[in-house]
């Protein structure tokens, strides 16, 4: 054992915060998971600051909300001016590491204008949003625009999985009787064994990737914060054996769904309903088919993550890695009439969230469950104060965990979290005949009511309290005018707070105040006995 | 004559919109201005998004709001990440060059972040707010932290005007009989002469810079914007003879303030009427001494623009030439009992503002005069579209004028104007116990209410139409509630904008969507017969 700390984060893609054991699942088995659970705090009320991947993790990445980093959806290049979680780590001397999905997409515009490189090392940092890529794999590599000839491509190939594109072919594809091949990315086959062997699959390569850094990584006297960032249970929905039919249809709850939500349906929301992928998940044949794949994937990682833990305890280092389990966004899987994400309704706008500081000052906390109210900005000043004991609230717009991980009295904590939707990139937007700029949703959310204020479009909002499972929406109910305002108020004093100042600290500003007189400025002064007086007066730092 | 078309952009310092002959002002006598007037179109209600040079000019140089930008006051750096007019017109072949004040702090912790050396011509660009610096001088070089040794100090050394300091002892002091040199920066010394000659003033000398680089850039094929930046008439309140006395206490207007507003004061406005600078503006003596020296700084400032305008037309410039002629901010002058700016009423938001296009397309509009609701952040998209024909909505927050001065069709103007107050480092903030970052205040004026929002304190809202003079505060009234809830309404419009998504279009995202199926990313299809069928039925750029 090492007094160097590490941050393991691992994050999974579209994974529901309610898809776990510890989470209440009542037959999915992620064993590893819940004893991480069982060594630190689950948070059961975690936001994400957009409901889909782009977004959400420019926001982690950078620690701001999308409407400050401004990548509002996928594709959307980060600003190259923004600062990252590497940044701030790295000016503590810690690496920040990448092994897996980003989903960043470089402003290379913006380092043009910049003057910088792409392939300096500085321009690479930018590039990966300010991580040290040594593994970078958005887990998307089929037939189009992304990237055609990614590491873990040759590695199939070394490993007998050859052709023109093995992630496509081996990794996300099964096979029929006959040895065609059945592409993965439709549902219909979610319930056949990937081609791949599971050894070599995606999840156990970026497991033994991860773990090949942290044998590198010990030749390195600096601490390092690792960022295990899986593709699955995102799409395409297909695991290889024996996770294809770990669970069948059995295991799939029914759908969280009622006649009221299609009524009368708020216009994006009802837009969303008519998507593919929407009317995909209301039919009982698609969840039969892909929930018990979504399963097997979440307990493949489930069996990595043990093998991991096991590595780490071996190397020495579980009792100095703070670890952290999450998600970028959930997945509708059917609920509400929905598939994919990118709506405010729990199951895509919630995820799961699990911390094990490993420092005996967490002991209190071990196993316990928190209902605090935590945004996905959370993790980058939580990684900060673990590394350097501050954060940078002039940057980082999330609030340290760590009170809630030490069990501290939290006096302060926000009110409320907010989630933001960007759905110009669907057909909401020509259905609606919104402007571009203009098809946003903001959701605010104080634990009990759920406000979602819809640019040109009535509101809604629900009553979490009376009605959990979000059927009634009560945007244009009379009875619930106060808490529409209350909510509205408190969203309008979120977007006009200081977003952008992130070239000083408050403290910075209140030490500036008054400092006129000090450099010579004279501002206001009749004679020279006036400013003979003031100078006398003067406190430092008190304004003139 | 050529045709390559240049842009002049002639900023003065802290001059009222209102202190001009074709202003309406009754005896300052500026000749040469509004003979540019005459030549162009001069805007009535033109605003700056906030009252104090530092965000202001970060405004001006962004084409964006304070809000988006973050530089929230004096001496808070531009993030270096953030895209300036500068960029713009060099994507566009076109050279942007500084002469004079800028008011920019670099932001070498961004920069170090990006690996931009400060040294490098990107890094020195950079530092510079986007500007070919021809001649940096923020015209305040105090014997404090301010740069110690500008290029115009070496002019005075070399012209005779020796010293340690010679912008302070010769061209802001005066002296009197005894030869002691008597402060600029005092109020009581601001009817005497400034020691230094006129010829060698900072006003002539800027002036010469101006034309010096006018000179050398008839060698570069490119086009160039060159923003002659004055420090006048901006404290220290002093000019040399005979601009020293060519005004006195008979020309001085009376105050515009009243009884009725310190009887109530909204806590803000009463804290800056108790800033030493507004008690001084509030006593008699103090206007009759500074108002003429003041009014002598805008006629000599008018002198030296006659003598840039026949050089121009010398040269064959003057009709290829777009020429603007504005202010930072403006300077109450012990209107409404303050001295100095920063808050919203009009003499400190309001700013002159005259382009004369050499277009004969522009030639409607000679002379005209605009009330449209005019921002600071016009101007960025107003020269990019000069030369480029086009603008950047997604970066530059800002609208074109050109349709205003070529007397085109208007059909959707903005209908408000906004401006942004930051207090934290006036008394204000201490006095009213604030906390640093919500130290602030909006202004939202439709042209006739301007409406106050003040974060934690109550709101003001003024009548122009029945109270031009802003003397009484409706923001209590019951009888405007409405107004109030209209404008705030509006200021959350604003505020929730998307400020920051500069790396894409609209157009851009208009296009990508529904580009999915194209990229092989295929979401909620069945089986083949879906894929197929979809495939089939694809309109390119239609969302699936």
């Amino acid at each position: 054992m090492t007094d160097r700390r590490n941050v393991l984060w691992i994050m999974c893609d579209q994974l529901r915060f309610d898809y776990l054991g510890c989470a209440g699942h009542p037959s999915l088995k992620t064993p590893n998971i819940d004893r991480l659970a069982a060594r630190g705090v689950r948070f059961t009320n975690a936001y994400v600051q957009s409901p889909i991947c782009g977004p959400s993790r420019m926001s982690f990445y950078t620690g701001r909300y999308v409407h400050s980093h401004g990548a509002t959806w996928n594709a959307i290049p980060l600003p190259a001016g923004e600062p990252t979680l590497g940044d701030h780590l790295r000016a503590e001397g810690v690496r920040s590491v990448l092994v897996g999905k980003t989903h960043m997409k470089a402003d290379l515009d913006g380092m043009m204008r910049l003057g910088i490189d792409p392939e300096t090392e500085i321009g690479v940092r930018i590039a990966e949003c300010g991580f040290e890529p040594y593994e970078r794999d958005d887990g998307l590599h089929p037939d189009g625009p992304y990237d055609p000839d990614p590491r873990y491509d040759d590695y199939l190939r070394e490993h007998g999985f050859d052709g023109e594109n093995p992630w496509e072919q081996w990794a996300n594809s099964a096979e029929d009787e006959d040895g065609r091949i059945l592409s993965g990315w439709l549902l219909s086959h979610a319930d056949k064994p990937a081609r791949v062997d599971e050894p070599h699959s995606e999840t156990a390569y970026m497991t033994d990737r991860a773990m090949d850094f942290i044998r590198e990584a010990k030749a390195d006297a600096r601490p390092w914060c690792l960022h295990l960032s899986y593709i699955k249970p995102h799409w395409p929905y297909i695991v290889p054996a024996p996770y294809h039919d770990m669970y069948g249809p059995d295991d799939v709850l029914p759908p969280v769904r009622s006649e009221e939500e299609r009524r009368d349906p708020h216009p994006v929301y009802a837009s969303y309903m008519t998507e593919r992928f929407s009317r995909a998940f209301s039919r009982d044949e698609v969840r039969e088919r892909v929930i018990p794949a979504y399963m097997g994937l979440i307990s493949q990682i489930d069996d990595h993550l043990g093998r991991l833990m096991d590595f780490l305890e071996a190397e020495g280092l579980l009792e100095t890695t703070l670890i952290v389990f999450t998600s970028d966004h959930g997945d509708y899987l059917g609920d509400h009439w929905l598939g994919e994400k990118e709506l405010f309704h729990t199951p895509s706008v919630k995820i799961p969230l699990i911390i094990a500081d490993p420092d005996p000052k967490a002991d209190a906390t071990r196993g316990s469950v928190s209902d605090a109210l935590v945004e996905a900005i959370d993790l980058a000043p939580t990684f900060l104060e673990y590394f350097a004991g501050k954060t940078k609230p002039n940057v980082l717009e999330g609030a340290s965990l760590m009170p809630h991980l030490r069990g501290d009295t939290v006096s302060e904590w926000r009110g409320y979290v907010i989630s933001e939707c960007d759905y110009a990139m669907r057909r909401a937007r020509t259905d609606l005949e919104r402007p571009v700029a203009r098809s946003r949703m903001f959701m605010i959310c104080d634990g009990r009511w759920k406000y979602v204020y819809a640019e040109g479009l009535r509101p809604m909002l629900f009553d979490l309290e009376s009605d959990p499972q979000e059927f009634t929406d009560l945007g244009a109910d009379p009875a619930h005018e106060d808490e529409r305002a209350r909510l509205k108020d408190a969203l309008f004093a979120w977007s006009r707070r200081v977003h952008n100042r992130i070239t000083i600290t408050d403290e910075q500003i209140a030490a500036k105040a008054g400092g006129e007189l000090r450099g010579g400025i004279l501002i206001g002064y009749w004679d020279e006995d006036e400013v003979e007086e003031a100078r006398r007066d003067q406190k430092p730092g008190a304004p003139l």
